[in-house]
């Protein structure tokens, strides 16, 4: 097993132009938080919010190429969003091993997304399995 | 409030080839189960295993753009995989209103994916606020 309780990882993901767009492209998510400015501000918002499951795609990336082990499958997921993320938000990732289970071939690891600000804008925790 | 306890809503998603191969550029998880047919096989699954977080856009697509309310915004979700999705899958979704909380403006929906099998592929549970 090439996890311990306590490992940490760290990546990078920038909300940039054609991830928002690609994301509005794939899934066709046009509510109005997500494309209308106005909308969007008369809410309370700096501009139009980024869809949270852009993180959960990124979360997709870190488990299947950033772990050292590339043998993994996602047993499941969880996430809440704290703060709103804005186009060209840089997010700083963090993960960290909270359990391993050798009986089941199974780590756990809790995570968070912090914007420049240092500000927390969604934080949860996920379960993968080694595959045997 | 446009949600009661019960209420129940349906949708269908296919994991079409575009879909596929946008998340794999989008988000650049090129891991070898979701992309080596034989390396998939080799673990035991019919061929190449649809990225999980693909079910997570589907989610963004339903919650955006499906609910009698345009007005929402996620505050938490919750994903267990259960059994593989495969390239051309057509997926039964279904949510169910499990509380509704009026002091807060929250709303809390059940779901699961079922494939043509009938077999769940996923289930969990999302939470969204109405924007006040």
């Amino acid at each position: 097993m090439k996890f311990n309780p306590g490992d940490v990882y760290n990546e990078v993901f920038v909300v940039a132009d054609e991830v928002y767009h690609g994301f509005t492209q794939l899934f066709k998510d046009r509510n109005p938080l997500h494309v209308d400015h106005s909308f969007a501000r008369e809410k309370g918002f700096d501009g139009v919010v980024m869809y949270g499951n852009i993180l959960n795609g990124f979360l997709s990336f870190f488990i299947g190429e950033s772990l050292p082990e590339k043998n993994v499958i996602i047993h499941s997921q969880e996430i809440q969003y704290k703060n709103a993320v804005y186009l060209n938000d840089r997010l700083d990732f963090k993960a960290v091993v909270t359990g391993v289970y050798e009986s089941v071939n199974a780590v756990e690891f809790k995570y968070e997304f912090r914007n420049s600000g240092s500000k927390v804008v969604a934080k949860g925790k996920f379960q993968i399995g080694i595959l045997p």
